[in-house]
């Protein structure tokens, strides 16, 4: 690899943090350039600056051997820049294009022929009058760009339940489309994590369950129970062809609903580690953010096997209404010498995202009783 | 535990390094007083300069919450300064001193009953010949102060044996006495590793095989074969008088003797993380570091068992000839996707620790094959 060991990551959120301790582990030298002072991954800040803003981007990359990203939101023009200046970019602009923009995703998973939810691009209330007569009248909006964790995405049944979002997007550089999908009856939702080098070897871990709550992971069971054998080989047949189909470099986690009716249909995507890998960190071989920088290193990727029968991830969303989270630690640790805490350094606030726990085991109830009790000490 | 979540860590070597993914994860602040720029633990870094240097250790000390260590040799006069003032220091100096001074830790340790090679101080050749001819014409003397692997000791046959250390200790301010010990007819080298809070609670992780090459740890096999049962409760019953004796807080390493006849004896101590618990990163439920940030927060330790049924950890001495040691990436990780590496970001130079791996399994020769044929694609 020569002299790539320096690696610049966009954003300096928690998925940036715990890069850190990989790259540590690694001999790497890891460089992030943050939205703000203070962020998350500030121990390796070594810029503050706007995503957006092309001559700050690139200041930061003649300082790094490969970009890669804490976040989908760098702008097409700025990545394609970096791109024609020859820097390397995990993953590219052409696939970062499909985590940016669900229609441009739907369109090409169609090509690929992978399973997902019936679905429409849609200009117009007409038109989504239109979708919901045909299926049954309910239906999921989404905006094409910009939505997380359950932002950008709601439930319809009447053809003007979107038209804010339409009046919103008409005047977009985008287009006026909004993304329509069927409402599917599904048991659960699950997420199978793949890595990808540039010269194209992909990796999968076991396919995982994720708990939402509204619209937020709030816990991940690795592997998903009952999926030994063909749903995990199906998952992980899945998520390696849209990575390669899509060109992924890097970490790619594919969130896919598992049917009432046994199907698997792609739902989101996400090109980063991933709040669905979390646990490896704890639980597998090679964590999704050690593999995410062998990755963008075009290295050989690591082994994706359990190091226990089961893990169990909560997130600690929100954290304590008064005080830090290590305020908590004493009675956290004392009651759960076996839980492994993340905490990303931020500041408690509703619903955010500022920590996590892991357990592992080889009786899942005990697991998931570990990791539950463990973040319940970080409530409120 | 209120506001102390900023740990200062004197000494910026792989063993500070390796303190820096713990601290990440559990969202603690870490900061690193350097010996010079660029050291191994350059990404904590906050200060350089000399900790033997008062000044430059209070200026450090003022801006963190507890003070712990990469190594023993802060002078007892800074140490003392430091707590005079109300600074928590861990381990504190009433300990460190049995770290720093070998005839004192016998002394010590006779008095606690440890078990122990046959010792004793000697200021003369003539005290020395006195030895030799009592314990069959061979000894071991070591230096009472600065010795570390290997360094500061030596095999003794005759009286004179020894006379340029006595000449050189001549002056000091510490005595001039020499520690000699017998030669003791071992049939391998353990070592445990504990750790404790300043409340008193102690841990003790599986007793560990240490083999040495040159008086410099080689590789390390966890836990020790055929240790089960009474072995290892007599080797963790020792480490925990020891810690518990000597005051100690944070991660101590016991290095001992089992000799032909069965018997364990007391070699070495470390007080702080130690090359024989690098296993623990990812072969134990809580790693060296994370433990002994906890312990030094006063925080409940963590749970202590293995998550695989063997690990093993070599070390890599020397690296490679020419270039650096992720120049070998691509082939180590392309033939050990299990194994992990671990580089410390220095620069190669024969017989320096510049990093190590581990593998973990549940069949002791096939893990042993793994880590040491990762860690030869970093030799010569």
């Amino acid at each position: 690899m020569g002299k790539r060991d320096t690696i610049g990551v966009i954003g300096g959120g928690q998925l940036a943090r715990m890069m850190i301790p990989a790259a540590v582990n690694l001999g790497l030298t890891i460089k992030v350039l943050e939205e703000a002072p203070g962020m998350s991954a500030e121990l390796a800040a070594t810029g503050v600056g706007d995503y957006r803003d092309l001559a700050t981007v690139l200041a930061f990359a003649e300082t790094v051997d490969v970009i890669t990203f804490d976040h989908e939101h760098v702008p097409q023009t700025v990545l394609r820049e970096l791109v024609s200046r020859g820097i390397p970019v995990h993953p590219g602009p052409d696939a970062l294009l499909y985590a940016q923009d669900k229609i441009l995703m739907r369109e090409r998973l169609s090509e690929l022929g992978m399973p997902m939810p019936e679905w429409a691009a849609v200009e117009s209330a007409e038109q989504l009058g239109d979708f919901l007569a045909e299926h049954g009248g309910r239906a999921v909006v989404k905006t094409p760009r910009g939505g997380y964790d359950g932002k950008g995405v709601r439930i319809v049944t009447e053809a003007h339940g979107a038209d804010d979002w339409f009046l919103a997007l008409a005047d977009g550089e985008h287009g006026s489309a909004l993304l329509v999908e069927e409402v599917v009856d599904f048991r659960r939702e699950l997420a199978q994590l793949v890595a990808r080098r540039p010269s194209g070897d992909v990796v999968a871990w076991p396919v995982v369950e994720t708990v939402q709550l509204d619209g937020v992971c709030a816990e991940v069971i690795a592997p998903a129970p009952q999926s030994a054998g063909k749903l995990s080989d199906v998952a992980a047949d899945i998520a390696i062809s849209v990575a390669t189909g899509l060109g992924v470099t890097g970490v790619l986690a594919v969130e896919l609903f598992e049917t009432t009716d046994h199907r698997l249909l792609v739902n989101e995507l996400a090109m980063r580690p991933h709040n669905s890998g979390h646990w490896t960190i704890d639980g597998s071989t090679t964590s999704q953010f050690e593999q995410h920088l062998r990755a963008v290193l075009d290295l050989p990727l690591g082994a994706t096997g359990s190091k226990d029968a089961w893990s169990v991830m909560v997130n600690i969303l929100g954290g304590p209404a008064h005080g830090t989270l290590s305020d908590r630690y004493p009675a956290a640790f004392e009651a759960h010498p076996i839980v492994k805490v993340h905490s990303y350094g931020k500041e408690p606030r509703p619903g955010r995202k500022v920590g996590h726990v892991t357990a592992t085991g080889a009786d899942l109830d005990q697991v998931a009783y570990e990791a539950r009790g463990a973040a319940a000490f970080f409530a409120d």
